[in-house]
């Protein structure tokens, strides 16, 4: 069962100014909300059409029918169970530590999970997001992330200040770069990943004290770019494979 | 103007089995129009609602409303025009030459979308593919190209046959093979990508001469795999970079 309130309140966290105000999120699909039970995230209330989960405390469990899964879904097709998660408090980063990324105005849901799983993949344990930065918890991208929200620590700050009070190299992809082939890549470092239209913003780019490129192999010289998660995949292979 | 039989035609060819009937497919938006009108691709008509194509012949050219090219459009915010092609004939692939990818099965129109704009930025000239693959002439995967699709060919094929004639090394990334980073990669060779689900079939599986995997960095184990097109994006940097 599933009151009128609790409908309000789940379809409410589809939008960004209500997941700020509740400081809640929805995960949806038997994988994603496994990967997020077995992490620090804290549930608030689990939604099932079938018993899934023989572990959680039964006071926040409901068993639902299909047509309310469907009332409170924000998926197209319902995946037998939704869960109410609460957003995490803000951790301090410690820099010194290995390779973080961050986010300069990444706008695509699909995008931010992929980055979130490539981060997740090559052991990146902090994202910095700069506030435009497409929301880490709206559903499109918690549901593209597969679970990897549960490993990877997404902080939404200032990011200038943030970069010029990390005190490690900052890497930026930039037409002018080094040849990354070619560069040695240090860490600790933060590497920064532009907005999928403009870039890294100018401002951002003062602060980026090792220009990378990756190179062009195609002969034909119109290929315009690479998406950005496929970018940062070459990156953080890149970062990692001497390492 | 626009007429009502071209209006069907159009609207038919966002379905395989009409675009396999009259060998068309329709591309949208100027910067994609304007890479196939740059390359061997053969233009039909063009419908667009401004000036945008002063070197198109008169003849080809239909000038038409916003409301007729909603009409038309499969985008739900429709671009400007729309170009009918004709699809090209089958072209005899030089196995001796460089790279190649095989596609055993992709499904997803955004994932072959995103592997043709590396094959296209690496160099890859030719991308054969399973005959359960995505259609490379599906609208979502002529937009996602970005207008890449103009410089790399695309071909269906008995993929198992192929492979058996090509008498080049073939890669695939299996769980079980050689650390990517680690192997001597050799060219010319094939790289064949798999299912989003289910990975490389069992009976492509049997002609790989290479097994190779990407390492995972992360200490935590749970991350499932990589995106399809994210390793794609790894593999090809692997194997150009020493190139």
């Amino acid at each position: 069962m599933i009151s009128k309130n609790q409908i309000k309140l789940i379809k409410s966290l589809q939008q960004k100014k209500y997941r700020k105000l509740y400081q809640l999120f929805i995960a949806e699909g038997v994988k994603v909300i496994q990967e997020l039970l077995n992490s620090n995230y804290e549930l608030v209330e689990l939604f099932t059409t079938q018993e899934l989960f023989p572990n959680v405390e039964k006071s926040k469990l409901n068993y639902i029918s299909e047509a309310e899964l469907k009332s409170i879904s924000a998926l197209v097709t319902p995946n037998e169970c939704l869960a109410v998660f609460i957003i995490p408090e803000k951790v301090k980063i410690d820099y010194s530590n290995t390779l973080q990324i961050a986010l300069d105005d990444i706008r695509d849901p699909g995008n931010m999970g992929t980055i979130i799983r490539l981060a997740d993949w090559f052991g990146v344990q902090n994202i910095l997001c700069s506030e435009a930065t497409v929301d880490v918890y709206n559903p499109k991208v918690i549901q593209s992330t597969m679970g990897s929200i549960a490993r990877v620590n997404v902080m939404y700050c200032d990011l200038k200040k943030e970069l010029l009070s990390a005190k490690v190299p900052v890497y930026g992809t930039l037409l002018e770069g080094e040849n990354i082939y070619a560069e040695k890549l240090l860490q600790p470092a933060i590497i920064v990943l532009g907005n999928e239209s403009n870039g890294i913003s100018p401002e951002i780019q003062q602060l980026i004290t090792h220009k990378i490129t990756i190179p062009r192999f195609g002969t034909l010289q119109q290929t315009e770019s690479l998406n950005v998660a496929t970018a940062t995949a070459i990156v953080l292979s890149e970062f990692c494979r001497n390492n």
